[in-house]
């Protein structure tokens, strides 16, 4: 402890302040707990962009799941997170706080770090936390390029520790259910045809200072913030089955070459059934997030499929056999609206998924699971090849 | 008369066959009826094509109408039509049935023609009938390429008729409404993507044997059938500016060449605002007539803009500013669903639009309007160029 306390603060949370935030942040001692697998995963946060707000709440809310540490570059960048969640020193519930990352790193209670880095530090710090046996959940895109993630994940694999990106909606039971629908077949038919779009419109002084503009920090850009969100839709819709080729197009960057918006289009051989498909990602446009799957019996529409409008329940719009009626006059049916209840918001079921795998490896002696840095590792093979057609000048990309 | 009466039949509707057919449809000597601006406008129906029934509705609902002649290659065709949209031999209202295209050409009683041909023969009756001085509205697409297409264009204007093709979607209010509503700068702000779709599942029958795949009827197979309303939608958007390139992407065939399915990319550049287009057109895939217009402050989403789901009204989704909520767990606002309600059929507007302007010509002495000829020309020019990036092997080819 003496060698801790010029540099940590234990922190406690006032109460109501976030909703639920308190209620799963249990008194965590500075000594390593028993072994029990009644006891909470213990999160470190490495970073306190804004959207660790998100996770510090989804940790509140998702069961058996504890914020206990907060890593900034200095202590008062923790400190002030701390008090944007409802954390403050006066309370008996406490989560330290660090003036460092490579403090949380070195902390024997934390069991998993969140990690919502600038994409040019997710090697260093990843690898750093997997080395510390630091089970590792990292803010998407998972990297620059693909063999940086191969640096991640190995150092992952080699010291036995769950891995996995944030990407929230693929945790979200709408989610679930859409997939179950497109994989059947006799409802579903052949998948031919993908559509989705991430656009956000922003304003004057993202474009000039947002990490996300910035080649230096998030030099991938929209294909990165955005672009993540819309491969790695096409992805879970074609069972994870690599595109043939892909295009790019219509692409706009800043003077540095961070890509403000872009166009791709996706097609799977005839081995994967002939899909074609585009994605259109922008930093220029009305926040839009539209998926639609198109086969040859059925229609899935959505068009908030990385955020739900609403936290408790999400829809989406399912024609099946769609006619038109005699002199097609109009449609034989109206497409349904098919909603999905959400009992826990989608980042809580993320971080109990991602937490569940984790008391496996640490209760229970499991393997980690291979499933979810599988998924990454695609998403990131296929947004290095949308980045190769965007450098080649919008050629045509074998992958 | 005299020569008339072996190949033509006088016809009679029956009552209450088809919903309002016979409301308009007034009584029709075989003379010229006196030159007034109250008479209906006398429409003759060229070929007897499954949608030759909805535009002979549209006639009956349309005001200041009246559907005069059939013609069809056998006076048997002629009548086995008759009898499917509602009409007989046994009562006081008269249809007449002629067994030839020529003899509703040379019926001086016929003031327009509506032509529901193959797409080839488009320019041999559609410049026969403005010889006729009859005026033209031309089932799409148009034609197969833009110089038939002007020669039907110049026949029109050198015989003073009308031209307008059957694109129905374009006279619907819910369309005036969408267009209202991405003109108007503040609100929508700039139009930077567009998408749009047009899909049917056909079975293989249709594949056989239907005209639209048939290289010597419809050479343009999806690309005409289809892609005429997604090239359509995405002009009407754009205010009838032309894209810089326009790419085909995805595309197949059958034996004989016929488009079955593609998928295109289309690019203004900065002078037309830099926007961006996808369409998608298949024979493959569950019915879809998808339209998303992405501006900078608001989206539209539509997808049924083709043909309505019901005839009575239709609705687009409208998205404007949005945002998400603080930490990111939902949207500042659903969005709108916007409701148009509609008294009359598309169709039945189309027909009545054209009427109003053949009245023009017909009675007040005013030239054609252009507008319409205009939007057909730039649609064909449009397609044009799908068509040649087709045939380069999906080459990007500019405008």
């Amino acid at each position: 402890m003496a060698a801790n306390e010029s540099t940590h603060h234990f922190i406690t949370l006032l109460p109501n302040t976030i909703h639920s935030l308190t209620h799963s942040i249990a008194l965590m001692a500075d000594h390593q707990a028993p072994l029990s697998s009644n006891n909470p995963i213990r999160f470190g946060i490495i970073g306190c962009a804004d959207i660790a707000r998100k996770l510090a709440r989804a940790m509140s809310l998702a069961p058996g799941v504890t914020l206990y540490a907060i890593g900034s570059r200095s202590i008062d960048k923790a400190e002030k997170f701390a008090s944007l969640i409802g954390v403050s020193g006066t309370d008996h519930e406490i989560i330290k706080l660090y003036g460092s990352y490579d403090q949380v790193l070195e902390d024997p209670c934390v069991d998993a770090v969140y990690l919502p880095l600038p994409t040019s530090l997710h090697t260093q710090w990843a690898v750093k936390a997997a080395n510390k046996k630091k089970h590792v959940l990292l803010e998407k895109p998972a990297a620059l390029n693909v063999a940086e993630l191969d640096q991640i994940l190995e150092a992952c694999r080699s010291n036995g520790v769950q891995f996995m990106d944030g990407t929230m909606w693929l945790h979200h039971p709408r989610t679930i259910k859409m997939k179950n629908l497109i994989s059947h077949f006799k409802t579903f038919g052949q998948i031919n045809f993908i559509y989705s779009t991430s656009t956000m419109s922003v304003n004057p002084d993202f474009l000039e200072s947002n990490i996300r503009v910035k080649p230096d920090l998030d030099g991938l850009g929209a294909l990165g913030d955005l672009g993540w969100y819309c491969i790695g839709a096409l992805l879970w819709a074609k069972d994870y089955q690599l595109p043939t080729t892909v295009q790019a197009q219509d692409v706009t960057t800043n003077c540095t070459g961070v890509i403000l918006s872009f166009t791709a289009a996706f097609h799977w051989d005839i081995s994967s059934n002939n899909t074609a498909a585009t994605i259109h990602c922008s930093f220029f446009s009305n926040t839009s997030m539209d998926l639609t799957i198109s086969g040859s019996n059925a229609t899935i529409h959505t068009n908030d499929f990385i955020i739900p409008y609403q936290e408790d329940s999400a829809s989406f719009e399912l024609s099946c056999g769609a006619m038109f009626v005699d002199l097609h006059i109009g449609w034989n049916a109206v497409p349904e609206e098919v909603s999905v209840d959400c009992e826990l918001p989608q980042e809580a079921l993320m971080v109990e998924e991602f937490s569940r795998l984790v008391r496996g490896v640490v209760y229970d002696g499991v393997q980690p699971n291979c499933k979810w840095p599988e998924i990454s590792r695609k998403t990131q093979l296929v947004l290095d090849g949308v980045k190769r057609s965007i450098d080649s000048g919008c050629k045509l990309v074998q992958l």
